[in-house]
């Protein structure tokens, strides 16, 4: 049987391609930035025109598909994820990298269906790095199949996360004791590079052995979790147990082991979810 | 009259590019690890194996100079910066990154007479990216003039940083809470690649604003140094003095104005100086 969503994933790789041209013209240009949450929290005109373009172009040839982006999302449109295969699109993630030239930006696309993730695409438009994960098929990065690291001890472990743009003192300092905490196991490290797509990517690598964070949104994590599940790794929350997609936090680890490690050091953050109806 | 230097520099180009092919060459291989000073504080025979390299081909050609180098100061070598014409080397800048195939390592090269940086070479040889800097002359990234952002407001400014290999309770509480305290004037974020000399090339390149960090060494210093200033970059001191770089502290700000705001923020952490002698 042939797959189903393949000439999508194959639309997604061509649209992210263009998008990332489109990110990588903008940055030759002045970029002027909008805040939205927080001070920390930027927008620039860039996303919305990639969004709306990635959006528009996939409506025209998949009419009866859903959409979740952010910049959507931001003008008041709805984010619940129905049975109905739906897109999940985060035109610019890394904005604040974007808008400082700080070379990690990408263009993530998420394909889910009946709740489940069928594909992923993660393009790292400044490096020129295409990742991809279909399921059942592997994980790759410009046609090179990509491995966890495998790590299963968490002293021997390097770690991703962000700091995140909330800026509420009470929150920092959950994000800032987590660190603490991680880094006196002690662990190798903690690396930051300002995008949670490309850091999951770098674990599908096996360049860290795990990332975590909360904050951050269905579309951040979409296009970068079935690369990780399809190269070895698992997704977790950050209590340990299942990944919810919806939930705004993650774990996602080289090694189940590494992950429930992570997940015994972290103090949980409240956060609404993205589905949540108000 | 020609650059008394220049044949020097010319030299330590060329010697970066050899000793980042032997890096990217180990990174194919298994990587064996030792641990020095903390259990995140690592050395491979890799690092080892490329300072001997460099230093003993200087020597050869500069029979006449000295050297201050990560792995011979490990062995028990000095550290005494003289007048002398000094060459300062760090073979693999985020060994850490290089143990765990983290993609960004460096060879950094410092060249150091009458105690003022004359050139700088760090070559991230993952990304092939060559950063050089000549006293006066400018600096440049893969032939390409690098300029700093100029950014003088600290709430719109991108920092990088590192938490470092100490795991003493007492050093990482002052590491994390500096951050807490950055992050709440409110800046855009902090971003950690895990090598101080490519943290700092990044904040000549204007892709990040500035970048602190205490507990670090000459050799990760002298060859960055010279090319954030040649950038149009400051270097100070985390007190906000004088940049001094035997100290094991800096600040290199893409101005003096968020150089010196970063300095009140700072909390002081005790350190033996990398001249001291015991």
């Amino acid at each position: 049987m042939a797959d189903p969503w393949q000439q999508c994933m194959d639309y997604a790789v061509t649209l992210a391609r263009k998008a990332g041209e489109v990110v990588r013209e903008a940055l030759k240009e002045e970029i002027s930035i909008m805040v939205k949450s927080s001070p920390a929290d930027l927008v620039t005109v860039t996303d919305q025109k990639v969004e709306k373009m990635i959006i528009s172009s996939i409506k025209e040839k998949y009419p009866s598909h859903s959409f979740i982006g952010e910049e959507s999302v931001a003008a008041g449109e709805g984010s619940t994820l129905t049975d109905n295969p739906t897109w999940i699109i985060d035109p610019i993630d890394g904005t604040t990298n974007f808008v400082h030239r700080f070379p990690f930006v990408a263009v993530s696309i998420g394909f889910v269906v009946n709740k489940k993730i069928e594909f992923g695409v993660v393009y790292s438009c400044v490096e020129e790095k295409m990742y991809t994960g279909r399921k059942g098929k592997g994980a790759f990065c410009n046609g090179q199949k990509l491995r966890v690291s495998g790590q299963e001890d968490i002293t021997k472990s390097l770690l991703v996360t962000e700091m995140g743009s909330n800026r509420e003192p009470e929150t920092l300092k959950i994000v800032l004791s987590n660190m603490e905490r991680l880094l006196s196991i002690p662990v190798h490290g903690i690396r930051a590079v300002g995008t949670a797509a490309v850091n999951m990517c770098l674990v599908a690598t096996g360049g860290a052995d795990a990332y975590y964070e909360m904050g951050i949104h269905c579309w951040d994590m979409a296009g970068a979790g079935i690369i990780i599940t399809e190269a070895g790794g698992v997704l977790l929350d950050v209590s340990g147990g299942p990944f919810d997609l919806m939930s705004r936090r993650i774990i996602a680890a080289s090694s189940r082991a590494i992950g429930e490690r992570i997940a015994k050091e972290l103090q949980i953050i409240p956060l609404q979810r993205d589905d949540a109806t108000n």
